[in-house]
């Protein structure tokens, strides 16, 4: 059945709307009471819900609309405050409706069985949770690319498919090629890097892959990363980019998403105090910090999702954890002139125990150090021909980061698990929907 | 060597800059002459160019950097009409050098070897042309998202490992994902389709992969892939979008790349006609057209790439090609009432011979239909069992379409080749670097 063609009112407008006024709405069907003389049907679109009251004849039609049923209905706003956004509809007419199946899944019921939510993820993503969430999440989105644009970066893109590894191979997936072997993209990091040398400062926003076999609340197989890269910098303004990003995404969604924070049950305390500048915390002042707290990490060691986690619930705010050892950062890592045994590295550690959403810091521009370092962790420089290149000729200072995008999402919507901060997530048992 | 901690002047810059100003800027060597007593560098930032004059003992100095050398130079600034970009610099000092190996490039001669150019493509992504193109690209990239964010889009995110084809097997990237087959997707379609029941407009810009065995002029085994999908909608909103998003992607080309345009030597001519409305061409008359420039189709026959060339080259601005027949649109497209033979699809194709950018329209949203559509088309119902779901549960009317990114940025950038479109191209032979 053709729709009707007639002009409709957004539902999240309807507040707006004064009283009296005939309007036309259209959505599915989100909540359903049936009374003796009354259909209340809780009409659901991207903007909002709204509470339509049938009567009469009109009642018995009502009644017969199952949940998630599509439907245009016309009728008058009235004021009523006990009502979600402060209105509701009198019904007088269904213009159009598709009767849908049962559908499967209860709202309430559904949030003890997280399996039947991933299952039914194409049609979970109708709850207003999911919604809310993808909502920030598009702002988050739109946040970043706005944070870098403004700030003289250009956007590329580097390819997925590469012929070999960015960070050493355990974590690759990899694919027949056409007869020959392939990988999938862990990092745009190498390609970033070639570009700054025409671009200056340039970032990503796409897919990068790691084979994990973990299954932990903050791995993904497929995750979004946001990357960047500049030229004649060094770790002070990738920590600037760091915060400057972080705190542009949060402030942006503060001011976009108010109603779907509400919506998840994310208070904005949480979120109203993260503004630069980030506390920064060396690596050395994190070991001490931890050991107060009794976490026995040697001098060295990895600081880890569960040390993560204890650190960053003494901040309120994200920090900047820098200056990591040379052997827990990866080989194109800069070591610090003055001090060898460390990097100019920094990871970006989000507050609540969440942990880290950016590692990035300055990248090793001189050849021989490069080869050195690549031979030290056991690597073969042969390996890296065209990185390599790229410190033969016109070599400048430089450095970026890795920014995961989903964890940012998960953070600041104070989820539970990174799974919940995309529509279809991919871990190594989840493959569909 | 550290850095000089000093303030630079980007070369873009130094046009609004007073003759007799002291400057100092940094770049890369670009070009080089050597006279008697002076040396002249042209030195390249991602801003611009601008010729360098060096006397006396630094012209010594200034002799030794080979080209794409990077080099901090102070200076003063002096009118001069034949330079590019109208001034050139006095150098009175060198203050950080970084003298590189002999460049393996030489811009003019490599032209002619577009292997070569390939094979060090993380090098020729500095020459001024293909900075050129990537500004433009990044700039398109900017107005897709603008567009459609400014017309009510979310931005959401499919995943890129899938259990099943969108389209059919043939050209579909398999790998082993932890013991069990899983693919590359081809499209986000099915996905923004789920997602229209809660968003109800929303698109997402990402790769796509097809294992094309064909190396042509436009296909990539990886590609940009611009969806969106809006719940409510038919046909003639596909097309307005369509040329909405073209126009606009243009329109901001026009504004922020004129320097850009020039450099590739892209005639603004022939994009400044690119406005909406586009003319409407349906299937019909296109097989009338090509009939009467001698190309002999039959009604039922796929519009290739050589009629589309043809086709294309008849009109100014993009066209709508719609109404396929139903044997050469997938099975998804949603068959006319009016004319149950054709689809109601179109296909946007860029002028000038460039073809196909755009693919869509309207998608079956009965479940019946699409079920003896699938099976008419020879694949199987079962496999296609979440996508199917949809069509149970308040399914209404939606429509939608695929945008190529980089066949978009070929056609804007007058490329001979798609492959010139993006920084690092894959097809069948080439995965690196
Ligand atoms: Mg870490
Ligand atoms: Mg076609």
């Amino acid at each position: 059945m053709a729709l009707p063609n007639i002009d409709v009112t957004p539902i999240g407008g309807l507040r707006s709307i004064e009283e009296g006024r005939h309007v036309v709405v259209r959505g599915w069907v989100y909540r359903k009471r049936v009374l003796k003389n009354k259909v209340f049907l809780v009409i659901r679109d991207s903007s909002g819900i709204v509470q339509i009251v049938f009567s009469g004849g009109l009642a018995e039609e009502a009644s017969r609309l199952n949940i998630e049923s599509a439907v245009y209905v016309g009728g008058t706003v009235k004021r009523e405050e006990r009502a979600p956004g402060g209105v509701e509809i009198q019904a007088d007419s269904i213009l159009w409706k598709f009767v849908g199946e049962q559908f499967p899944i209860n709202e309430d019921a559904a949030e003890a069985d997280s399996e039947l939510l991933l299952d039914l993820r194409h049609l979970w993503v109708r709850s207003r949770k999911m919604q809310a969430v993808l909502k920030i999440r598009s702002t988050i989105f739109s946040a970043v690319h706005e944070y870098f644009r403004s700030n003289g970066f250009y956007e590329v893109q580097a390819p997925t498919f590469i012929s070999a590894a960015v960070e050493g191979g355990s974590t690759l997936f990899s694919l027949d090629y056409f007869g020959t072997p392939a990988y999938l993209t862990q990092s745009a990091q190498f390609y970033l890097e070639a570009l700054i040398y025409s671009l200056e400062k340039v970032y990503t926003i796409a897919p990068s892959f790691r084979a994990e076999r973990s299954r932990t609340r903050r791995h993904l197989t497929e995750f979004w990363h946001a990357e960047m890269e500049m030229a004649w910098a060094g770790l002070r303004d990738v920590m600037k980019v760091g915060e400057g990003v972080i705190s542009r995404a949060v402030e942006r969604v503060l001011q976009d998403n108010l109603e779907e924070l509400s919506i998840i049950g994310r208070k904005t305390e949480y979120l109203e105090r993260i503004k630069p500048p980030f506390p920064m915390v060396s690596y050395d002042e994190a070991i001490e910090i931890l050991r107060n707290k009794g976490v026995q990490l040697k001098w060295g060691d990895d600081i880890g999702a569960d040390e993560e986690r204890v650190l960053t619930l003494q901040f309120d705010k994200p920090i900047h954890l820098h200056h990591f050892p040379e052997a827990v950062k990866a080989f194109y890592h800069k070591n610090d002139p003055q001090r060898p045994e460390t990097t100019l590295s920094v990871d970006v550690l989000a507050p609540e125990g969440y942990g880290e959403v950016i590692g990035g810091g300055e990248r090793i521009e001189n050849y021989d150090e490069l080869v050195s370092k690549i031979r030290k962790f056991g690597l073969e420089p042969s390996n890296y021909g065209w990185y390599l290149d790229l410190r033969r000729f016109g070599s400048v200072q430089h450095a970026g980061f890795g920014l995961g995008m989903d964890r940012l999402v998960m953070w600041i919507c104070g989820l539970d698990h990174v799974r919940d901060a995309l529509p279809f997530p991919r871990d190594m048992r989840r493959i569909r929907p």
